[in-house]
């Protein structure tokens, strides 16, 4: 069998439901999973589908063209399909945190996160040695304020190179410049150490500890040229106390941090994000 | 508008979602909100549907034979169907604590619970003021081993008179004999005080004091003949450590008693949980 | 015996905690709790101690006026001596929301909560049957921009007749003006509707539902000049997703509100919380 | 300046924190941190002690000595001394599962965890690259049947060659006999991949997922003779729902598994964790 997922948005209208679900009936697929959402404040249709098609009359292009001319031209979609049998490729940027690295690697290599991880791209040299134990390849691209434009068509070309899908800033310690996030647009996850949208920008550590808070948290979302304002995907948090000194808060920040990046890379990767007004339906 | 509630559990096959949702537009309906579920090892397909219909060619027991003999019975499907505008009937059954009890009559005297409570039956007087003071009949019926069966007999009369949907065990100190939970299976709705199927049976808070855990928790359940081994409908847990006492976790476990209890209220009330195989599905 | 609750804090030095422990056991003193925290940063001493001596010989002036000389005059320390036999004295603030009040209420009269309650102070006449039924005196106290500085004459007017030891603003929809607060230092307790400091002010469930967060939360902190940056005293969260409205951001937020201010309640009336600059120390 | 840690329990009675905090003023020590418990139940004293002293005039086996006549043997203490300065060794047992392996060493290589890492031992050779990759001795002790007293032999055998402190279980999927628990008496870890008591035994995950909870948990605890059954030092929860399958449950406890059992070596390695009647008082 074949499996595709199809992620679906449009203006709520009746019968848009019954209209995909018999439009797949008669192409001889079968819904294996539903998942709706509407926004009754924006009249906004969301819809994520996974069909089974028979391989042996099923190409994908062909679906492709004929849904976008029977279906989604008449409904005004935005709409994307997936082979959901491809592994998506994912690029790893780091500089010298290696947390989240190991994270993500140790699930990569048990199997857990069906990706392929064909580079992991660095500001420093420092994690070669976590890349090589991995096998993966690790290119050091250095980064100052007179070569980052330079940095980034590198970075870039190796994207394009690797045919990368979507790209996963792990703990990367530097601002994307819009010529990065044009390209990737809503596929570029960061990590940012904070509850967002308390403590955005540099040392939110510092400054939760001055403030004096009882709980922390890390934020994944997909960045936006407004620097840690772009669509959240998954939060979570952590008790702390007057016992906690600033690099107790680092260290439990870090275990937040891993835990929140990786639901976010798993999310992404089986299409179960969209978003819309910069927010996110995240179907669960 | 004429809003109806669809619940359908079946064997799984292909195009059940495709049948239901063309069967749906051809009634001139509109489906508002769909969730599915299949359970793969038990090849069995869960849906929860929302429709609207226009009120003035819509009767609800039209649909209800309707719907059964052209799609219910082609797929051998166990189904319920709810008018979403009627409000419920819940009677409460209390003891002594008067916590949960509270928390339920706050939470509907503020419009949150869309019930109706006809009344509360308690083995004790004690909490006759609290129902009073919600203007709601309190009927104390006295339960001893002897009277027991007697007692359940007026307690049933009770409840057929005030023609009620479901009933809630507000920490109701007594064990429901099998005369009640057979005339509402899956409808009487219990809380224990602690994270089953750990510390079931009585005094669960002090066996968690002895076992020294770190964390306690409640758990709402159906009631059936097995006691605390209903299917279970929502629990949460809060932490405890070696400075608190029994009288402590008793405390703190209240507060877990009082939202689990509510939260699974709700999902009863909107028609959100499906019991299959002693377990639940939760369409939230 | 009697029991008292010293609380103590000054400039880390050597020895402070040996001299206080041989002192209190001088005074023929048994050290029920000892809790002691240290700030690196600030290096200051802070400490909680309960003590018990034998009723015949002791007297808490007494005790007073010789542990300032003896000891608190020789460290510069800032301390605070509580009879911990004394129930404190607690005003309740209210608006229109109920859900808070209800909670309070129903733990005071279980037993829960070792506080009077000599009075509710309201700017609406909404809530006066709930404190009707728990026959607390309920002074309906009109503000506007006009009568306001009036208004709270007559609030501090009533705190002062009945003793007052602190004040609980259970969802209290007014600013409080200087003359309360500097009556009340770090002694007003505020439960505000988000996970400060993110979503300040008014209507943080519609800025939180805008900003698309995973997590909404509640805080509950000590009132100071500056709007909803007191020293935060408890937090807590709930997660939310996209198919949850405003509305239902409200609800559950509700549950959040009553459990965070219900344990702000609990760890002042133990006095287990000590304030330097803006931050608090929670002894647990 | 040398800093020590003791751990110190007996019965509770009058001034003894006053004692104990006199003899280390009268030893020219300074006490940094100070925590304390009191067991009403069973009438039990337990203390924990940060003292510094000066290196010019300290020796730790004369303070043992002496601390030992003068105050130990008076309220006759159970008690430990440590040098806060050594890192204690860790072995770490592992089998087939990497997560947490990976999760602890990555910890260790980052500086979190003050421990050192003698040796790896393992009944499967699957894991030697990633021991090789951190550089760390790895040793593979096949264990069936009939070998197991064999190999536990070699196995005591190079813990006491290389004066191992304590026992990291990392999802070691034997059951130690008493030769190797009796020698590391609460110095064993273990991290189990249930919520405790619930589900004990093999494939806790199988269990949960057949009773149909909605939060799974882990919990490390200290191994006795007694499956399961050795005093909890941490746990820690998640939520599941009907969409999970068991293989999610696998995947989302791993998660959990590395955290709580991380969280409890931590505790462990700075003398946070005192035992006593089959339960913990952790320090936090």
């Amino acid at each position: 069998m074949k499996r595709i997922t199809l992620l679906i948005n449009c203006n709520d209208s009746k019968g848009i439901i019954a209209s995909i679900t018999s439009y797949i009936q008669q192409q001889k697929g079968n819904i294996v999973y539903i998942d709706q959402h509407v926004d009754r404040e924006d009249v906004m249709f969301f819809m994520r589908l996974e069909c089974e098609f028979s391989k042996d009359i099923f190409l994908i292009e062909d679906f492709r063209t004929h849904f976008s001319k029977t279906i989604a031209e008449k409904f005004e979609m935005t709409w994307q399909l997936y082979d959901s049998d491809l592994k998506p490729k994912m690029a790893l940027f780091v500089s010298k945190y290696e947390h989240c690295l190991y994270d993500i690697l140790s699930r990569y290599s048990s199997g857990e996160l069906e990706v392929e991880i064909p580079l992991i791209i660095s500001n420093h040299p420092n994690l070669e040695h976590v890349a090589k134990s991995f096998n993966i390849p690790y290119y050091c691209i250095k980064v100052t304020k007179e070569t980052k434009s330079e940095a980034e068509d590198l970075q870039l070309k190796l994207l394009k190179e690797h045919q990368i899908n979507f790209i996963v800033l792990a703990r990367y310690m530097q601002i994307l410049s819009s010529k990065l996030i044009e390209d990737y647009p809503n596929k570029i996850i960061n990590i940012h150490h904070s509850f967002l949208p308390a403590f955005p920008g540099a040392k939110p550590y510092h400054s939760a500890f001055k403030r004096g808070v009882k709980i922390i948290g890390a934020t994944s979302h997909y960045v936006t040229e407004d620097l840690d304002e772009g669509p959240i995907i998954e939060q979570d948090i952590t008790r702390v106390s007057h016992t906690h000194t600033i690099k107790d808060f680092i260290l439990k920040g870090r275990d937040l941090e891993k835990i929140v990046l990786s639901r976010a890379i798993k999310l992404h990767t089986k299409h179960k994000v969209m978003v819309f007004k910069n927010k996110t339906v995240v179907f669960i």
